[in-house]
């Protein structure tokens, strides 16, 4: 999506290849919204550590960085030995699938990669694959978003208020993103509406990087503490909500998502909210059969206990406030814990629709429908 | 309740009055959970900036500090004659009304100070009277909230995981508090139990006020995210929730409290977990009809793009992690704002029982039972 800064607008990918160079580049995640900045990393290590200390997030996103890591290694190996090319690629690969151990994105993209290099008969002819099958990863994942934004774009009507949780938007995929794919198809046809980002604590990615992605696109929009959005659906100042996923049910139709998403399908049950769900084929699970075998990742308690931010620059003379460097300051007592689930379960029940590339389905109907969702026997 | 500051444990109430040195002290609550400082305000000015400046906040505290600045501000006139300190006390009770003009515990306060000091027929008397009549309410307000723990204590049973929200314990009151009363009652007839503390964004009273009292009291506790109570609930973690209000309507049952409070109600509602309100008898508004009428204050939006905290000190060298000046850090994108509604309203029809010192009741029932709970015609 596009960038602007200073007077400069460019359009930006989260991840993109350098050929020439051999490096990954990312916008640096970590210091969003109050830097922007690409990090290039020069070779298969510095790209899973990229990973690793979440530089890149974000299920899409992470998927495309493993892809183009791993044919970033299969461009360094210096040699004609098909075997000893093998090898390596199984230390890349492992490299960067130990970076965050618990995706599913990262595996499906390199196994692609994989597969695809290896048609090739030479040394030279698999690395050429390797970065052709990474770059086609990416495109597709692009092509995914704008397909969301094509099948939910319809939903987005002139002057509604649609509430966001998390970030499941450009930053978070390579391109466009899934819960704001409709939000930018409905922009791009001319029309206006507001909307709500869910801060979206312990880590506030909706206050950082929905509402930075949000503010670059020039859609109007404000952040709101959490525990504001019963007050705002009590109200009827809420006509929609879109969220993301991080893994969905074939089977079942629950969805994974970020921790305080199952609340808000709550509430909007309770006043008749439509609740959409954005996903792209990569992030649906067809072999659980139950919502209770999602492993939920607790995460650590300094998250809770404590938050990310800039420094206000008190001396700053000019028009609007300024912000310093980035510090962790502790807001909670110091001598108390905390608990940190990281995700919750929404049942079936609670969800009207999730808008896929091939069209928005009822959560049930996803299993019938698996064959155009992308489900291999 | 019991402070501890090094190896030494001391009692304090939130407010008292200090009769020697004609001042009131009070716990600094913009520094904690960092720093335990009690301010003594010299005059009914200086108290009536603490007031503005929320180095006190809550009910039951406000309209203390109200009252002990009233009988500051009259035992600080010279002079013998009646109208003169007349016209002072209109003029004392006026600065201290403007402190916080919106809130009702003040006024009340000030009024039954004012109205037992006019028995006096000398200066001299008034003065005694106002002090006695600051004292009374005072230990009123401890009175009450330990009533409510009396009535609330045995709905906390061994082994219960209970959630609050916000602070509506001892620091928001003189002593003791409103929804923690039944929890150090219970506390004081040996049972165990762990508390979930709602870190309550934006002000995150639950993180920093709630959980420091309860590490002090040595209450088994955890902090959590607001967007984690539904994942704890959804999973049987949660037995029962207790929260205070800022006014609950005697006719509807309708309970105004912190944002966020009408979330949780839902969310109780849903999974069967009981939802109780705890109130002193000032908190309730006889006259209102319809919770449409209660005015809902918007706050800056300052709260929800950011947070205030304490610099980690990297550089020291001990036991556990410590912590340095408090500052305000930007966390929120810095071109987007936001909404930030202070309170919402809670129906009646999702609220167990409200724990009041006169007993526990449906807040259906308050309306009939007004006579006990303190309504005047």
């Amino acid at each position: 999506m596009n960038v602007t800064i200073g007077r400069r607008t460019r359009h930006y990918r989260t991840v993109a290849f350098d050929s020439r160079k051999n490096a990954v580049r990312l916008i640096d995640q970590r210091l969003l919204p109050h830097q922007f900045q690409i990090v290039a990393t020069g070779n298969f290590q510095e790209t899973a550590r990229a990973i690793h200390e979440m530089i890149v997030r974000g299920a899409g996103a992470i998927g495309a960085t493993a892809a183009y890591g791993l044919a970033q290694g299969v461009r360094s190996f210096r040699g004609r030995d098909l075997e000893k090319l093998s090898l390596h690629v199984d230390s890349v690969y492992q490299t960067l699938q130990a970076a965050r151990p618990t995706a599913v994105d990262p595996v499906n993209a390199m196994n692609e990669v994989r597969s695809r290099m290896s048609q090739g008969k030479t040394v030279a002819e698999q690395r050429a694959l390797a970065l052709t099958a990474a770059q086609e990863f990416a495109n597709d994942d692009v092509r995914h978003c704008e397909a969301i934004g094509r099948q939910g774009g319809p939903l987005i009507q002139e002057g509604m208020r649609i509430l966001t949780h998390c970030n499941a938007g450009w930053l978070a995929f390579v391109d466009v993103g899934t819960a704001t794919a409709p939000l930018y198809a409905a922009q791009a046809e001319g029309r206006k509406f507001h909307v709500f980002c869910d801060e979206t604590r312990p880590r506030s990615q909706g206050a950082t990087l929905t509402a930075w992605e949000l503010a670059q696109q020039g859609i109007d929009h404000e952040v709101i503490a959490d525990n504001a959005a019963g007050y705002l659906i009590q109200r009827n100042e809420i006509d929609l909500i879109i969220v993301g996923s991080d893994r969905t049910l074939g089977r079942t139709g629950e969805v994974t998502n970020k921790i305080g998403t199952y609340t808000k399908a709550v509430l909007a049950e309770r006043h008749n909210i439509p609740f959409f769900v954005a996903i792209p084929f990569s992030t649906i699970d067809w072999k659980l059969s139950s919502g209770r075998d999602i492993p939920i990742e607790e995460r650590d308690e300094s998250e809770v206990l404590g938050a990310w931010g800039a420094v206000a620059l008190s001396r700053f003379r000019g028009s609007g406030p300024r912000f310093g460097r980035r510090v962790y300051v502790r807001v909670a007592n110091p001598t108390s814990g905390a608990r940190n689930p990281g995700f919750d379960v929404t049942p079936a029940e609670l969800i009207t629709g999730i808008i896929t590339p091939a069209g928005i389905f009822k959560p049930k109907e996803l299993w019938a429908n698996r064959r155009k969702l992308g489900f291999k026997d």
